[in-house]
């Protein structure tokens, strides 16, 4: 009996007529041992077949695959697993760079509020592809995304090749019609782009969520399987300000709308408190945490506990948030970010090393959105979601720790190769499922009326 | 009479056998106003003779160059003052990676010390080269270092195109001979490589220097009109441990020794006490400070209080010490973290705008590091040290606000040629007088010598 691991076989044992879609040789490839640490293997073969990787096996393929499989010979580059984006807002990209400098109030209320009054759904489904673009350029595999007009974002998941875990985000200013268009896309999105879309309900936060949406989007989750995608406790003035109002916290308020009892994805989380951390623990859902260092260190925000979470067993998967107040959506800066920030907010220089950056990239981030089964490592049975990267730059040389250069030293303009369900979306920098030049004329034209703000509209207003 | 600043004028009034050696046209240039504040030339062209830049004017050229002339049409790109490294040690990158997730005392004493003690000359040209190659790749047109052997650092300037500021560091521990081996290099390089090489006295610290040697440093300084480059105030530890033992911060002794009254370059300073501005303010010499914040963060430090110094006009230009404490030679990166970090720290999202890290980037970093006549501006009269920078990928558009994109959303991967005294080191990324595989080849065969810790040797012991 043929061992389906063994080097060079491309076929399953007993299925010659199946073979291989795709084969990737002689890269160094990520992987990680059964207690999740990371490790390296040298000289790697990735087999890959609909969609899934098959076998990750050291040395090169003693017999050479047919001609009907795609091959890429990866020497001298690595193998990841995908970059995951545990928290964004797509189509913000239209947004890049208007609002700088700013507190999160004024950054609210006198610009992005008022501008996304205008947002039209060519706007949003443009956003969204040429977010998908970067994404794909800067490794990012698969993204957890709330907004509004989600189908855009959808159809722009489904164009680019990505994966997605979709919400519809509401308010509860727009009446019970937000939650149940919310429920509506959840329901209707779920599964599709041959599965490559999963869907979540998008309760915006506490603060612009009133308990009684919030207890009955539990309630809802609950039915239907659906995760949740929440804002909470983004800073500690938030954090002050619940308990000045509502005499608890909004990690707090999660815990007695229920929300900590279904699958939940909570982004931020700087206001986190040491009693929070009593209340997370008491959750029987699957909860997960994404931070988004950069914006935090823009509106000189504390930053995410990432060392209290991890010790009460919670996930904290690496996100950009928008690009509004991120001004990229690069994983890769937010993993050389989290690794240089949890640093310096734990003041200890031997925390938060570069092997436990790439655990926060890859299983960690996995297992925040709720798709640790599927994707976040290079092992048989996961979805080929995968990156290849170069480090021959003279900014990557010499090598003496691969994990530090690949956290510290290299950066996402190092991925040549992005891989998405076994599909090339990009091979040597060059995307081939999105045309960047066409998405980013079309928008750039657009500016005018989307940023006009002389009606005084806002969607919204801030004020915790 | 013919205005020289005039479009399409490639030739300076009167002299028509005099052609410009290089013209750039169609971008958009970085300029600065007579306050020093960033503004922006669209369509501009940018006419260089003699490694000088001649003028630079909005406009198409009238007139077509004469053939002799080079030529690059950089439509779309932004020209923008080649960056400046104002304190690192290029051939550290060697060790890039080989001590990590460790405090200060251990990262020197159990690791980079030691090591060092190995370092061969053919070692340290190796690391300048390659450091050199990162630097020209990440847009960087000059660097400040000080090393051991720096001799062999000079010939990677030479060879390489680059323009820098280079000392020979050492410490009180050699005797009076290390002292003399530094201003023997000075005198001996200043003026070197057509004047790219200018050239300062480098004592290593306060920590490592005596007393008797700062004030025998500062006199030299003064007869030879040389600068001096030196680390002080590292972090805040230092400055407490300072006091403990001698009664004063390591900048007082800076100024009981006379550095303050000659020109001085202060690397780091995150230990800079407020009683501290004052006696800076004090010093009857040019003072400036250079910051690196990445390595601040990984070693869980304080930052450089850029806003204080600023506020009492001593200019802080933006670092990335050495590849062992930094990973990357990128002050593109240094920028971008300075903007976030300086936030952060200061707890005011209002400070350090994108325009206010660019002025940083650019004419605080020439005055730094004592250029501010020659380099930091896209000026006429200034040398042709520039950078073009493509914006057109995803992640930089679209565009709102060109100083934000440039600070927050680009990276120095976006840097597509560089240029130091008007020759072209690096055009479309491929780097011209550097092989870079072959000098990486090299420094790896030799780690395995480099990096032998067996001996229990070290050039010094850290102990504040």
């Amino acid at each position: 009996m043929t061992d389906p691991t063994e080097p060079g076989d491309f076929t399953e044992p007993g299925d010659p007529t199946n073979p291989a879609d795709l084969v990737i040789t002689g890269c160094t490839a990520l992987v990680h041992d059964p207690h999740g640490d990371i490790g390296f293997l040298d000289n790697a073969t990735l087999v890959i077949r609909d969609g899934a990787i098959v076998t990750v096996t050291q040395g090169n393929a003693a017999t050479p695959p047919p001609p009907t499989t795609e091959l890429i010979h990866a020497d001298g580059q690595l193998a990841l697993p995908g970059l995951i984006n545990c928290h964004t807002h797509a189509p913000m990209v239209a947004l890049r760079g208007l609002a700088e400098d700013l507190p999160i109030e004024q950054w609210f209320n006198a610009r992005i509020w008022p501008v996304e009054s205008n947002l039209t759904d060519r706007d949003i489904e443009l956003g969204a592809l040429l977010a998908c673009a970067e994404m794909i350029s800067a490794g990012v595999t698969a993204f957890a995304d709330t907004y509004f007009a989600m189908d855009q974002v959808a159809a722009a998941v489904r164009h680019s090749g990505l994966r997605a875990n979709l919400g519809q985000a509401y308010f509860s200013s727009q009446g019970p019609e937000g939650r149940e268009r919310s429920l509506d896309f959840a329901l209707r999105q779920r599964g599709a782009a041959n599965g490559r879309i999963t869907t979540s309900l998008a309760p915006h936060a506490p603060y612009t969520v009133d308990d009684a949406d919030l207890t009955a989007t539990a309630d809802l989750a609950r039915e239907h399987g659906l995760p949740v995608h929440i804002h909470a406790a983004e800073n500690k003035d938030q954090t002050a300000s619940s308990v000045a109002r509502h005499g608890v916290t909004p990690i707090e308020i999660l815990h007695r709308t229920g929300l900590l009892d279904v699958d939940v994805l909570i982004a931020h989380g700087t206001g986190i408190t040491d009693q929070d951390l009593a209340v997370l623990r008491q959750g029987s859902g699957r909860i997960g945490v994404a931070t988004a260092p950069k914006g935090y260190l823009k509106f000189a925000w504390d930053t995410t506990p990432v060392r209290a979470l991890s010790a009460i067993g919670i996930p904290v998967g690496l996100a950009t948030d928008g690009a509004a107040s991120n001004n990229t959506l690069d994983v890769w800066e937010s993993m050389t970010l989290t690794a240089l920030t949890q640093k310096a907010a734990e003041h200890d220089p031997t925390w938060m090393t570069a092997r436990q950056a790439l655990r926060h990239a890859t299983t960690e981030s996995a297992r925040a959105i709720g798709l640790s089964e599927a994707i976040g490592a290079l092992a048989p049975g996961r979805r080929a979601d995968l990156i290849l990267v170069d480090l021959t730059g003279p900014h990557t040389q010499p090598i003496h720790d691969l994990a530090a250069t690949l956290v510290l030293s290299a950066r996402s303009a190092d991925v040549r190769t992005t891989i998405v369900d076994g599909k090339v979306l990009m091979r040597d920098r060059r995307l081939h499922t999105l045309d960047v030049p066409e998405i980013a004329a079309e928008l750039t034209a657009r500016l005018p009326a989307l940023t006009d703000r002389s009606h005084g509209r806002r969607v919204q207003h801030y004020d915790t």
